[in-house]
């Protein structure tokens, strides 16, 4: 887990270097698997927040590391590689929020990358441990990486 | 991992029964947040094939694993619960292909769901040891489940 982790941030680092792997992926696709591991991560996030923070659908274990790990799975996939030349503002039919901000401060970026990596593959580790309150203060920690990006480099 | 995909797979074959976490979630975010996990998915999918079937780009073991990790991350997630009532046809913003026989055989696609479950595990087994012939056999029984559905129950 923590060298995946590793991988991970670097590659989400190495944004303005997305490389090869990333060449063959169009800027208006970029954009669209970008949006999609976001959105597919909120519904895991809500799922995880009914059940443990709010309360208003009962704590199932299985299901909350399952959503964890969906989370973590995707953070650690190098979605840097889908910041690349060309994604800073909408392209075609793909509408994006990103601040082109985010592309000329990479280094922040980065960071919070790092942060958010981090904090993801720490919930899914006490996800399957499956103590409520841990979790809980996982998902909050997880919550304010997320918002730190977001409140810097995401649009209205 | 074995009991990860057993209540992954659970989880899908139990559509019909999508139940109180599932109940939060509109129909219309439903279809929304399903087909952001298949187009993240296919991202992740694309890198692998672009590595290991067609060598477009150089074999990189990490991304190739973390790639496996996140289809199964998704794949692993509950995905059933995105198949709600009311989920069967374009509804507000959010289109979809499924036909909606879909719906009607349930069993059916339990088995489905339990193939692609099982083979979307095993890749990101096989990916994380890093064998590449075996990361491609593995793969292409991953590409054949999801056309299985596909043929079936997407219309084109």
């Amino acid at each position: 887990m923590k060298g995946m982790f590793v991988r991970a941030a670097l590659g989400v680092i190495a944004v303005s270097l997305a490389g090869v792997a990333a060449a063959q992926v169009k800027p208006e696709d970029q954009i669209k698997f970008r949006k999609a591991g976001y959105s597919f991560m909120s519904w895991n996030m809500g799922k995880i927040k009914a059940q443990v923070v709010e309360g208003s659908v009962p704590f199932n274990k299985d299901q909350v590391a399952a959503a964890a790990a969906a989370i973590a799975g995707i953070a650690n996939s190098g979605m840097g590689q889908l910041y690349g030349p060309g994604t800073d503002r909408d392209v075609g039919n793909q509408k994006t929020r990103v601040k082109p901000e985010l592309f000329q401060n990479m280094e922040e970026v980065g960071k919070l990358a790092k942060n958010f990596n981090m904090a993801a593959n720490d919930l899914a580790k006490v996800a399957a441990d499956g103590d409520q309150a841990t979790i809980k203060a996982a998902f909050g920690k997880l919550g304010e990486s997320c918002k730190a990006c977001h409140d810097k480099f995401r649009a209205e």
